[in-house]
């Protein structure tokens, strides 16, 4: 046993652990998004997140991965990587490509599980399965290759996200606002005479489990991104991770019991998360204090971001905007803040925070690179569910909706009480 | 610090959380096979996977780990290490004893776990009590043994089944299913005018994430037998086991979508569980490519197998046998055709696949051992419960079945809604 | 790459791994408390959870973490490391302090939740948020510097507790003892003609799966507290940890069988814990046989104390005392029965235990260090809800506690069925 064979296997198995860790977010996004919709669409939602981790693990098998961290052209896109194969040598880890791959697969499949919960309860199953062709094979890759892939353009000029907040969260926030918008609200959510209805949580239990495992999973999700286990990062990622994730969720609990006299919980679910996702950019390279501002705000701007979406008539059922798109947002720029220069020392260009002095070169180029991700990420979905709609139908029919997809598209209610045997024609009247 | 303690730690730490990886897939049985059977009986399924873990564990470590893992007897058995005891100096790993036996401890959880699904409803809960002892203390340390043992008959002749499509699964899949037909159909499912009622799962939801937390502990369950985190197969393994989880998982959506005119959630839960069971034989020694034809076909199959059983009036609730039984041998014999020379390498005789010009030297051993332990799960599973039967009724009463497994035996139903203190009294009326 | 590097990467993956599956519990411990409280209180409990791990989180970085293992004062309290800063030079780790913190963190942050249990269904959320603060600021820092902090006095003395028997269970059981009698019991579970109310477990399957996910973080708890993974006894520690929790369950299994003519589910799933509870201080030092016969005792006495508090009209809804406190107080004894000479070597004073021969020291010293730590934990608990119900009312009016928490207090039912949009004011009629 040689010393960098050690080496190589401590890496891997972090990565492969990590990695697992991230996969088994699926089932946390399964747990709260059945618990936040209806209980008429508890399953379809999970079909959702079935399509996601299958279709997208497979579609970025065969293309995505290849876009993101092929040989690049031109700063834009990769071009090598298909199917893992093809000239891969730029990618100089410590850990086999294969590695490599599984911990970007599951990345990849956490960014469409965002979008999946802004269409809740109302999108056609097939064109589902479109989009997450369109995200998983180019949407996210291309995007991805620019802030990640080596030789990407954003990087080049400096811009540092470590574990995504802008490249998954606000990218998938600000592709899930443009479904919603695209997609429209469910119906009698809002009324025509100005009111808004509140739509009840089905399955609350279930949804807060799903934010623990969450929280779990970004352990691996935020660590792991270091690649490499013996990072020295690595002890100081998980404690800003987890403080951040902490301030997002007591913020909440006070902020909303100050602002609606009770300590709600969806609110205070999505707070916790909303922690979690601005923490994601700058994790490796803002202190402690930093962490726990960043996720105080996050927790508190998630609750006034929800009420904005709300007055604006834009139905996100599981508050996929203001939980990633927006604390993705602070996140990217929170870097540009609060990187300390010992922390980025050698990472992009050098560029550090603007409180200690860095100036405002980070800063703007956080900005831009955030500008560029958000609009590309709300085009580019409006321009695929455009697509899809002119082959099938984005939104399923009014009468699939109101008897819900479970039974409508799915032929099979989520839950089943009391009935010893299914009569399927009766659950349709 | 010297390297080989490092690297004993290293290894150690591996096997330690990969094996809590696979406990914790305890969980995830009990999540889907609450979820699949009916609300009446959600508590007393999950009364069964305690049975798995409690009495598997304590049967293995006095009995079933010594007759798998103990010095070799004539290929047949093992006869020593009972209790840990004994000699052991066969075992010649870079990890203690102990940590080997709670990795096997794992495994060995999972195979009782399979059967449990099988005979839900309706097995008495004593019987199923010394039905585990039967399981985890001689069928499965048995057939283990041939196959992993060091002298194993099996493993002497070539056969090569890296993480238990064979050892786990088929044996776990053909036990379930000579204890399905055993015991008999549940009341009312299959009428005597040739009818089948379909009998609602009650929680799909739950068992969604049953599927989703099994997933992430497969990871675990494949890449963890290497026993060794330096193994250069790592990485590869993690890979083949996503890719065909994956494909089962997809190709279920797509093939139910074909031929039900809907994607089947209870189908494309138990389709991706199909892929995972498929690839655990081969996830070392095919490639990439095969990974994804090993789960495509597995996923469909199982819907095919399930179709077939039902058509047979043979009634497994959660479908253990199409999963585990099927995707299972399946997954045996594809590691004949399959298995690439470059990573079969010193692995059994040195056979490698058919489509690799290996001929059916290796495709001979694998269907060979397959149908050894199919026989032997089988046969063996029918003697226990006749046996059983001698002494304790090996199902329950009409009355208790009719009324619930968790009220009638366990005197507590799965779901208490809007009562505020418990009248037994009055549900069993 | 040098040696020292990897073996620092080594140790930190591990420790922060094994603090993200302890991190997991609170996940467990959400779905345990709200499948054990009546549904109207579900949502309630989980949102104590909430407040465990973030303001836990927090005010352990502020204020608990400094008492806990900063520079000590007279072997009672430390008086550094508030937000991780001032002279910890004291600790001599081969993890960062960072690192170190977050598992330490993730311990203070399950000892909160175990007492959130026991008050659940009648306290006050702003009284909740307090003593959460006292819990984890002051009344379990104090103690685990008495134990575990460089300098603490028990340490001094002898006293062995590897993971928390002691320091976490039995401070956190005897505290929700006294929380549960400070508070008093919920309407209606004891009436005045003596007869005690069986209030009905809503959600038995959440309940059981949230036993499955404590079990594998309690992988994380025990084997991780070796804080190195080069550490030997990690195989050890992981196969008594499972064959404790083995035997607890099945002793349970065995005994309610017995007693009540049922294997009971809620005494099962508590029995398991039970057994978990009980290895936790002795793990590292006990045989495997000690290993199976505390977690048998723990587990059948979990059943006596239960009926015991029940008889004394002590309302404890999650079985908290008899789980935590009476299990971790046979475990901290134990080890002065069982811990064997040859793993006990270099700890402490090198006492041993009774069967051993070591004579009564160590037994002394456990016995010593348990009554004072319960004595501390019971009476800061009661001392600090006092403190609370000076300022606001300790428990909700009786209006909100016959309504139920979720709608009561926090404006939203846990459970929603057959409702497209929520009419608040319909709920609370």
């Amino acid at each position: 046993m040689d010393i960098a064979t050690l080496s190589k296997g401590l890496d891997t198995i972090w990565v492969v652990l990590t990695a697992a860790m991230i996969l088994l977010m699926e089932g946390g996004f399964a747990l709260l998004e059945a618990g936040f919709v209806r209980q008429k669409n508890a399953v379809s939602i999970i079909m959702k997140v079935f399509v996601d981790i299958t279709f997208g693990a497979l579609i970025f098998y065969f293309i995505g991965f290849g876009f993101m961290h092929g040989k690049d052209t031109g700063g834009l896109v990769g071009h090598t990587g298909f199917m893992l194969s093809g000239d891969l040598t730029h990618i100089q880890l410590n850990i086999t490509n294969d590695t490599f791959w599984l911990f970007q697969c599951a990345f990849v499949i956490a960014v469409i599980s965002i979008v999946s919960g802004a269409v809740a309860e109302r999108i056609h199953f097939k064109a589902y399965i479109l989009y997450t062709v369109a995200m998983t094979g180019i949407i996210y890759p291309l995007a991805g290759h620019w802030v990640w892939g080596i030789g990407g353009w954003l990087q080049k000029i400096g811009m540092i996200d470590f574990a995504g907040s802008a490249v998954i969260h606000a990218l998938g926030g600000f592709s899930a606002l443009a479904a919603a918008i695209f997609i429209g609200p469910r119906i009698g959510k809002f009324t025509s005479d100005g009111k808004s209805n509140i739509v009840p949580p089905s399955n609350l239990p279930l949804a807060s489990v799903g934010a623990f495992i969450l929280w779990f999973g970004w352990f691996g999700f935020n660590a792991g991104s270091t690649l490499s286990a013996t990072n020295v990062s690595i002890g100081h990622i998980a404690v800003t991770t987890m403080l951040s994730a902490a301030a997002g969720g007591a913020g909440c609990i006070l902020f909303t019991m100050f602002r609606y006299k009770k300590a709600d919980p969806p609110m205070v679910i999505n707070g916790s998360l909303a922690g979690l996702v601005g923490i994601t950019a700058g994790c490796s390279f803002v202190s402690d204090g930093a962490a726990i501002f960043i996720g105080l705000l996050c927790g508190i701007i998630m609750v006034l971001a929800t009420e904005f979406l709300e007055s604006k008539r834009v139905d996100d059922p599981v508050g996929a905007f203001a939980v990633h798109g927006v604390s993705g947002s602070i996140g990217t720029l929170a870097v540009g803040i609060f990187a300390k220069p010992e922390l980025t020392e050698g990472v992009g260009k050098g560029y550090y925070g603007l409180v200690y002095g860095g100036g405002w070169s980070l800063l703007g180029v956080q900005a831009l690179g955030l500008v560029i991700i958000c609009i590309w990420g709300y085009l580019l979905t409006w321009g695929s569910l455009k697509l899809i709609k002119l082959v099938i139908p984005v939104r399923v029919s009014q009468d699939e909706e109101l008897i819900g997809l479970d039974v409508g598209i799915h032929g099979v209610p989520a839950y089943n009480q009391d009935h010893d045997f299914l009569d399927l024609d009766q659950l349709r009247k």
